[in-house]
């Protein structure tokens, strides 16, 4: 399952060298993975509730093009990989139907309190579910 | 008490304009309030895991100049009020011997779980007394 | 004229208190105004075009109560003063209809290059009317 | 060469997870990179006075451990690569010695007003010999 989801370029996400900063881009990869999550049926609040996070283990960005103030940019969210110690996101940013930005981001499954690693197949095979149906889905 | 801090503006703390981001200001605001509070004897970590937070309920900024990237900029703050229920706080930041920006902050002693407000003065004598020294100090 | 807009709270957007972090309001203000201004019928990015900018001089917030993660917000933005030196705009946030925050800003206008002040009346006197049409439109 | 460098986790760099949030490392890349670049012999402002700019064409990073408010990170930069296209770096953040984060960032040569590749070696070889002999002084 791929999410598309759009995004406007804020005046202060833009740097000196008058363009959208880099940075800012896994801002972006974030609200879109949240939305992507949500459209799977439980948000991401629901699963924090549940004791769970899943912090950032991996993340690269390849930047094809830039982008800059008040761009309206399309981001394409797809999960790539699921298993019950870590979950793959891959994202694609468009402007004007030209790729920009290419980034990749990889997620550990871990206790909320104590940050280890905990297998959500056995811990919360609700939450495993739902996530490897939409990876089906697609 | 009055402490002095400095900071060095940061690339992405730059926007389009050329100049550093006004929102930026008050992140220095905090991290030089951050400081002030340490160097009063307890640090706001510690404040924190005393079960007390100090939310922003009141922010201003008046700017009277504009930094770049790589500016070295020296910023002086002061407690200037402390009661049972509020703490404030002001901030003049000078580049080059020329004040730049003044900014006023004012805080809720508030419980850290169910962000009522507290009697300080009631509840942490201890650091109550450390702030009021602090203001006497000056 | 006053100007509805929406924002949801990014994850980035936090800070480790659990809620949305003060200095984010004022990237919100400022997304709301260039709306707001695009509403009157000239983008902000045109503005600069044209070798205007309008950087803020003054900027306060009230904070009445808090916001987080996922939570859509209403912004009610309208232009509150308008003279050939400068241009004041009011921000009202709501939460479920509860007001959380209200912010002001003025700015200045002022020559893209040398960022000395310009009288916008007989500088760009078509800039001029269109804001002040917006403001009596209301 | 490799450079040292310090920085202080900012309150307004935690997420609601307690902790650093990710995004944020990048920003200290940047500042490390600036320091790295300035300490060359060359600060990054005089390269970009010289109509050249350096954009991020490719960034990633590995997460080891996490930080939090305050803390003190020691961030080790490298440059890994020169070419007269691209130049690279490399990151290495330690929290009391151990190893919390990696990241890696390519950048291109460009021209500041087009944003098209430049030969450095060609259009600057004064930069370019600068940054050379970085390479070899480790």
């Amino acid at each position: 399952m791929s999410y598309q989801s759009k995004v406007t370029v804020r005046y202060a996400e833009t740097d000196r060298m008058g363009i959208t900063h880099h940075s800012v881009y896994f801002i972006w990869f974030e609200e879109a993975r949240s939305m992507w999550v949500k459209s799977s049926g439980l948000s991401y609040s629901e699963i924090e509730k549940r004791g769970i996070m899943m912090p950032v283990v991996d993340l690269s960005c390849h930047y094809y093009g830039t982008s800059d103030y008040m761009d309206e940019l399309l981001i394409v969210t797809s999960m790539t990989k699921l298993t019950a110690a870590k979950i793959c996101f891959e994202y694609n940013i468009y402007k004007e139907n030209s790729l920009i930005t290419k980034g990749y981001s990889m997620h550990a499954w871990v206790d909320g309190k104590t940050f280890k690693p905990i297998n959500v197949k056995k811990h919360a095979p609700d939450i495993y579910n739902l996530m490897y149906n939409a990876l089906d889905k697609k």
